[in-house]
């Protein structure tokens, strides 16, 4: 698969713990945390580079992600995150060069998207979680590294007349800043366009006042008062924050995971990779007790619990399967187990919003699943009788791109009709991309039907039902179950991916923009334009250039 | 430039009328148009390939944009237009693929972007000029022509078992229909995603009562009443209308230019390209005389009126510039004549927007500006003595992606210091893609700025005032200007054209999306990524291969 000049890459592994940090090390002290980056230059994912100056490649960033989501279940108590380098002269200098040179386009592109993926999650914990994040810079933030700032929801810039922030991508390398930096410049920080033009265009960047006045960062920090002024910000966003005093947290324990050459087994969720037809068989199991009897029970189950340990595993096996099994085309969305029991199980998540683990369970459901739309693979779900597409394990159909549901049993199976099942989780708390719900998505022309199903939650739907309610596409009985759904994976399988890549990106997110849709929509899809130009990474050019003393040679026609 | 595979293109002129239309017929019958599509097959704009099945390149668009600009100013009394097929059982089958095969990288995606500007002309027309677009389709009306349809107010399928709609590119040709459908098809039509999924990989798409329940089409006609159901229907429209009766339309003349090798020179643009420093200077030349006494003064100078003749004249500049001359770096906009006649024509346009035809000029205007944020090129703003930066002349410096204004005089120069005016025009007439005015999105933060400009109405600013107001990027005086403006765009020209197109594509549009905005952002992007892709353009691409006998070769795996 490595094309000219690309590195052959190998399995990446998205499960870490910060006594296995090798570029983070996240200090908890009561309310306050501090995610101190301190890069090994010698610890890159794969060989070739080197992570000077607290660059990074995905291995650093699969740590930040860990630790992102570690504060939210292990440190509950924890306010205030305080972002910073561990290095003197440097903050960081964004995503390694060499690393970027050498990578196949698929990894330039899973690793953007990863990465755009954590900064989200770092804005997640500040919206839904007030946990704040301060980013505090001293020396040079450049590219990547002024982009996870840009994540903060307040960044200090130390004014010592070298600190700055930067994002010289296009003059130095001829690629964007891929990680939301143009569309959280002009979205989030709101700064001039004019501005922002300028400021995209300097290599150095900018420093001190003039960051300030401009909206770069928030404020600018006299050299001799530097933690003084961050221990008084600190201060400032604990005062103000809302979020309930001693929260004690759950140990994220970890996966129980057995990865076989084509399967991949958790407790809770298993895949199959089949390589001869290229699809892909993701099966969530169902709880096999009920829930908890309180929220107490809840936090003895911690990470054991079935709708926690559920999302965990899932999210490991998408991103396993973004990364390591590029050729898998189809995933087949599948779930086993007593619908009723799953209904339960969510119905416990939801009746009980007002703990601190309940809610977080929630939200990292609906991480996981922005997750999955975000996956570019064709996604299916089939819904055949001893499945339990219940409440949040429903919103998988609806993330899907087309769905099959059995009408009846099948000749000699004696478990009831497949049902599918709506809950409160299906109308509000795991909204898309766009800011919408999956099915206010899907109904966008049709809001009444969205009010016609929240008349159905909690009945067990069978498919002629989920089908009249515009829930699953195609409700077939058994006679042309089996071929119907061959025929669709093998004309599937037989399409360029690319084109079917490009297609369920636009299909999948109708309706309106938000700033987390744009930066995966406009954003993203030019820097994978870029990401292919021989102008960023021909023979000559800029990446493939850079550090060898000899300048890029461009094509300078625009299109 | 012409890389392996691709054909040499010529220069492609955009100025036509009816009686040279070679594709398309318009014909007028009071307050009714039928634009029939009969496409030449050997008119194709370049050699190589036969456009069949009424299938299109940019030369057939270019008469369809031409004439959806004639309706709306030479025949303002039509209130439908029926679009329709001259050809018994074809609509359209959308672009052509051998032209597309053909194509260099560039031409494609400038021949989507003026083919998506065309579908949005017609969008328009039906927005704010009240004609409605009723699309009958008899035959196949497959990709870019079921596109076509997508952008009228009402599509007719004729149900004779054989009449259909497609977007058959994933499967047939491995690229994005690349004119707007898919967000036509989740935004305009809200077709349900999975659906959508569905029709976007059937080849030969779907047809009769299907593609009525699907929101594909609004209707289908009995094959025996084909005639009778679109009189009614034109007839409905007709009735709805509150398009004024009985208006006479004034002539669009054809403009006065010359093209020479390195200039344009229309009557009130001029274009001077440096092929050297691939700097290029766009000047928009003032009224010499004011504004005529009233409306009827304006219809009697028709296509001679300064602000018409300006928006044509610029418009055909930014088409030429676009397609003929891809090594321009930059545009230098400037502006030359009397700042108090051009705000006299300005308000002249503004006071009388309950007239037909001033309200058609400042649409026109708007349509041009758009175009011009959407031009790939570095856009700079450069404001001296002697420009006449008013009202709408003001927008082509809040269009451009930075802009310079002199501070005073320049030695030995007797006239005036250069000033900016702002009018009703910068207020809302003119909104960008983003539903947003230029200054609303150069705003986004400070809302307030938007109120201190409009204070400002009326008022010749001078450079350290504008500056203040936030309506310049930079004023200098003399010392500084020529080294300063030398710098930056010696240093723009080095740039990879790339990485400027990207970057430029995502600072100019902060803020909201519009089915628009995503259209040129989410789609055109994701189409742009695919037309570089091997899948696609490779010697072994879909693209490459279609109608070779021969099935094309795909690389696998998913990015």
């Amino acid at each position: 698969m490595a094309a000219d000049g690309e590195r052959a890459e190998g399995v990446v592994d998205f499960q870490t713990e910060p006594s296995r940090y090798r570029h983070w090390k996240l200090a908890v002290d009561g309310e306050v945390a501090t995610l101190s980056l301190d890069v090994d230059e010698n610890g890159g994912l794969f060989p070739g580079y080197a992570l000077k100056l607290n660059s990074y490649d995905l291995g650093v960033d699969i740590e930040l992600a860990d630790a992102v989501q570690r504060l939210r279940f292990e440190h509950p108590a924890v306010k205030v995150v305080v972002m910073r380098s561990a290095k003197d002269r440097v903050f960081c200098a964004g995503a390694n060069i060499r690393m970027l040179a050498g990578a196949s386009h698929g990894h330039k592109v899973n690793f953007c998207k990863f990465t755009n993926e954590t900064r989200n999650a770092i804005e997640d914990a500040s919206a839904f979680a007030d946990q704040k994040f301060i980013c505090v810079i001293t020396g040079t933030a450049a590219g990547g590294g002024y982009e996870l700032a840009l994540a903060a929801d307040h960044i200090m810039l130390v004014d010592d007349g070298s600190s700055s922030v930067a994002l010289p991508e296009v003059p130095l390398l001829a690629v964007l800043p891929g990680t939301g930096g143009l569309t959280r410049v002009t979205d989030k920080r709101k700064v001039r366009r004019d501005h922002a033009d300028v400021f995209c265009t300097i290599e150095e960047g900018i420093k001190g006042r003039r960051a300030v006045e401009w909206g770069l960062v928030d404020e600018i920090l006299p050299r001799s008062r530097v933690e003084e002024k961050i221990a008084a910000r600190v201060d400032d966003f604990r005062a103000r924050s809302p979020r309930p005093e001693g929260l004690k947290g759950i140990a994220l324990t970890p996966l129980r995971r057995e990865i076989g050459p084509d399967r991949l087994r958790y407790s809770a969720v298993a895949v199959e990779i089949d390589r001869a037809t290229r699809v892909t068989t993701l099966t969530v199991h169902g709880p096999d007790a009920p829930p908890p009897a309180g929220v107490d029970g809840l936090v003895a189950e911690g990470a054991e619990s079935w709708m926690l340990r559920a999302a965990r595993e899932l999210d490991d096996a998408i991103l396993h399967l973004r990364l390591n099994e590029r050729e898998t085309a189809v995933i087949q969305l599948k779930t086993l187990g007593d619908p009723a029991l799953a209904a339960a199980h969510d119905r416990f998540i939801d009746e009980n919003q007002d703990h601190w683990l309940a809610r977080e369970i929630r939200h990292l459901w609906k991480r996981v699943l922005k997750r999955l739309d975000l996956t570019s693979r064709t996604l299916v779900a089939v819904i055949e009788p001893g499945s339990c597409f219940s409440g949040t394990l429903a919103e998988l159909a609806f993330a899907a791109d087309r769905s099959y549901m059995l009408v009846g049993r099948f000749e000699g199976d004696n478990r009831p009709a497949a049902t599918l099942t709506l809950s409160a989780a299906n109308f509000g708390p795991c909204p898309m991309v766009n800011g919408l719900t999956r099915l206010e998505t899907r109904f966008l022309g049709t809001p009444e039907a969205v009010e016609a199903a929240k008349a159905a939650v909690g009945r067990a739907l069978e498919a002629e039902e989920a089908e009249a309610l515009g829930l699953v596409t195609f409700a077939l009985d058994d006679i042309d179950w089996e071929d119907e759904i061959r025929v669709f994976l093998e004309e599937r399988a037989s399409f360029s991916p690319d084109a079917l890549t490009g297609m369920e990106a636009n299909l999948r997110f109708g309706g309106p923009e938000t700033m987390e849709s744009k930066i995966f929509a406009r954003l993203t899809a030019w820097q994978n334009w870029i990401f292919q130009r021989p102008n960023a990474v021909g023979p000559e050019g800029a990446l493939r250039r850079y550090g060898t003393g000899q300048k890029a040679a461009f094509d300078m026609g625009r299109v």
